[in-house]
């Protein structure tokens, strides 16, 4: 398979299926090929479905469907129709999903097809996609470090050339975090606004599906299709069909983008900083005006945080903990076992954090059109390290990760973050865009601005390189 | 005062202050008199206000304004400006509210003139109104009774004739309950319709606000004053403004109305049941269908509420308890050493029952227009009762009273209490109509069905016979 084909964006590759440049079963077997080839290293897929996804390409021989052709693949958290839904875990050995996930049937409604089941921390417990049971991917830019997680696998597929787009959940940063780490546009949705009916829910206060895509504008692609209420999903909210690509070119002109005082560009890596730097400069160069915004206390957010995740994954986990609980990874056991100590006193208390955190961020987006990160304040941590060093303090890396992330789960804004350069270390570094409720137009607009310009670009990593290693 | 008066409707009340047959001070004068007269018997208010109304309805004389001099008084949880709020509890000796709560506020500026402040059982908490502060209420029919709680204030006002209307707070029944035991209508609106701003919270999953009424025409007229979207409330929901009296008389033909199986006529008075059977017989006789209905097992509905209450309330308490527990009464102290126990997991368990609870019984209305129930298991049990004796089994008093409306706290459901009639000993009996989400106004036409048949109708309580005592 040709690499352009392998990390081609969605947009083109409906291009060529269009013009018959390509057949759909052709471009499924150049994926199948390339998973077959790059799966040991990568460690992205946990069940290749490509043989199944052939004969199903075989059958969109010149559909006119949106997506018809398209090869996706899902975290292992989806569950797609008669393929086992692991969940990155040996617990779920035996557990074949009888239909497809919400977000899975709307995509294989417009024509894509499904190639596979993705790695993921186990649970979607951890934010380095470190898993016991099928291996811990591997950075396509350098695979002595992390793809990132927990949808590591989600990052992985699409910096090997092994996806056209995938789909992961974030809880805490799962997505952006591995977007940013390997180079991808990674976007969380306003909480409600995709469905995450047939999704293994990990804690469903703060659970959000999300797009991993090549472009921004594949990410509004695909969130079009993936967006809209559905009654199975309690948290699910109504709000009108939107075609999210619409308005993507139209740049940042009289945008007011909010630049947090603190905390957000606090105990960050120099470089990432002057990478946020440059992209502060074009977008006031293009005329956005920044403007700074006061966060509330953020000291609290990471226990408030951890407080709902643990009892809540204990309480959808506590039949198989009895049932088998010898099967669970180390780590994720570690944490249900926090979770059996918080009283719901403190339950609560996190919960009513959250209600505040909510309201005073929705003052700021009073102020302000978006709001401007960094994704991360590291780039990718190498493989199996607990700790790492920021600005001379250490920190367990699950938490340095997602400190830039975590938040705007607890206040569900729409969050995206979008690749804008590369690291002296080689590894690629985002910034993070967040808007108002429902406002991902706005958010992918900006981000489509900042990938537009070429000074932004990051390289395809060599897996030519890599493959010595 | 006459009688006629302070037991007449807002209604009729309205149509007199219109034609100046009465004014405003002069209506407020005569309530006052007879609050001085009633309130060692009855212990309705706890803080008596109808001096400062007395001077507020002054300004009303000629007001055009839909309440314009109606006097009404809250339940003393509702915040009115400059005046104690006690929450029935020595606790909050020195709260004094700096501004009205958004119902009292919506309320006054209709017109209406708040007399002051209602008895309450201790924070809300509990069903009989017991309150070792500010002394237990009695029931108007019957001195040596309760008249229930936790808005015993707010029933016994009315049964009294010590205001045209009241508002109370349901959680768990403590406005259709009183009301069932004092023979007022009592309304508990759907989650979310009227806003709980300014109303001190007990358990916010479960808090509403609720109207008590002299008539089911008053409660929907009072309903669409005080209903409507408050952007402080967080469990506030935007849905259009309605006159909710608009379709009052138009009958109950081509309703059905859902009877449950199981339950909700299971250990109840008989005699309860036998006018409840009228009810329903007569329902159909106006050319309604009576459609047997099936609700989730009801064996864990208790324990799920007070799971979730008494962690809410320890988390709305936990400084007041650090600083003055010793001003706590005994019931609400115990109740918050259970919330100390309770686990988050435990909560959470809680919650999703909820969620499958509000699954269930809107799988329910798809079959069914309203859901017909008596409003009580018992008619109002005797003052420092702990346990009642029903169908041959004892059971604690304020598990017993409430055992029909807990369930549609937690659903969220709209529901009312209607009298229906008189017990042999001497009480009031009521039936309770639920219905869909926002419909409030098709069960309040049902409700007023009912009430326009005079074999229905109860008399006046005789408070001369209730002085003897």
């Amino acid at each position: 398979m040709h690499e352009d084909l392998a990390y081609a964006s969605v947009r083109h590759l409906r291009h060529l299926l269009k013009n018959s440049a390509i057949g759909p079963r052709e471009l499924v077997s150049l994926f199948a090929e390339r998973i077959s080839a790059h799966n040991d290293v990568s460690k992205a897929y946990i069940t290749d479905t490509s043989a199944l996804a052939e004969r199903e390409a075989d059958a969109l021989e010149g559909t006119e469907a949106l997506f018809g052709g398209i090869p996706f693949a899902s975290k292992d958290l989806f569950d797609v129709k008669g393929v086992p839904t692991t969940a990155g875990s040996r617990v779920f050995y035996d557990r074949i999903a009888d239909r497809d996930s919400t977000c899975v049937a709307r995509l294989r409604k417009a024509g894509a097809v499904s190639l596979g089941k993705l790695n993921a921390h186990e649970f979607a417990y951890g934010a380095t996609g470190e898993n016991p049971h099928f291996g811990t991917c591997a950075n396509a830019y350098d695979p002595t470090r992390i793809a990132g997680g927990s949808s590591s696998g989600s990052a992985a597929a699409l910096a090997f050339g092994l996806a056209a787009f995938t789909l992961g959940t974030d809880t805490g940063g799962s997505v952006r975090v591995p977007a940013a780490f390997c180079g991808q546009v990674g976007l969380k949705p306003t909480a409600g606004l995709v469905p995450t009916t047939g999704v293994v829910p990990y804690c469903w206060t703060l659970d959000h599906v999300g797009i991993m895509a090549r472009t921004v504008t594949d990410a509004a692609d695909i969130l079009s299709v993936i967006a809209g209420f559905d009654a199975e999903d309690p948290g699910s909210v109504n709000v009108p069909e939107e075609n999210y690509a619409a308005g993507l070119e139209e740049g940042v002109s009289g945008l007011r983008i909010g630049i947090p005082r603190a905390f957000f560009y606090e105990r960050c890596d120099a470089e990432i900083l002057s990478h946020v730097e440059a992209v502060k400069r074009f977008l006031e160069d293009e005329g956005a005006k920044l403007v700074p915004v006061t966060f509330p206390d953020m000291s609290q957010t990471r226990t408030v945080s951890l407080t709902i995740q643990m009892p809540e994954a204990l309480s959808a986990h506590s039949t198989h903990l009895r049932d088998r609980g010898d099967l669970y990874g180390e780590d994720f056991r570690a944490g249900l076992a926090v979770g059996q100590c918080i009283l719901a006193e403190q339950y609560i208390r996190a919960k009513r954090f959250i209600a505040r955190y909510r309201q005073e961020t929705s003052r700021i987006f009073k102020d302000v059109d978006l709001v401007l990160t960094p994704a991360t304040p590291i780039i990718a941590p190498k493989l199996g390290q607990s700790h790492v060093m920021v600005d001379g303090v250490s920190e367990p890396t699950g938490n340095a990760v997602t400190r830039y992330s975590t938040f705007f789960n607890m206040t569900g804004n729409p969050a995206v973050s979008v690749p804008c350069g590369m690291h002296s270390e080689g590894l690629p570094v985002s910034v993070q865009l967040v808007g108002r409720y429902f406002e991902e137009a706005l958010v992918l607009r900006a981000s489509r601005a900042i990938e537009r310009n070429d000074k932004f670009a990051i390289p395809l990593p060599d897996l030519r390189t890599l493959k010595k290693q």
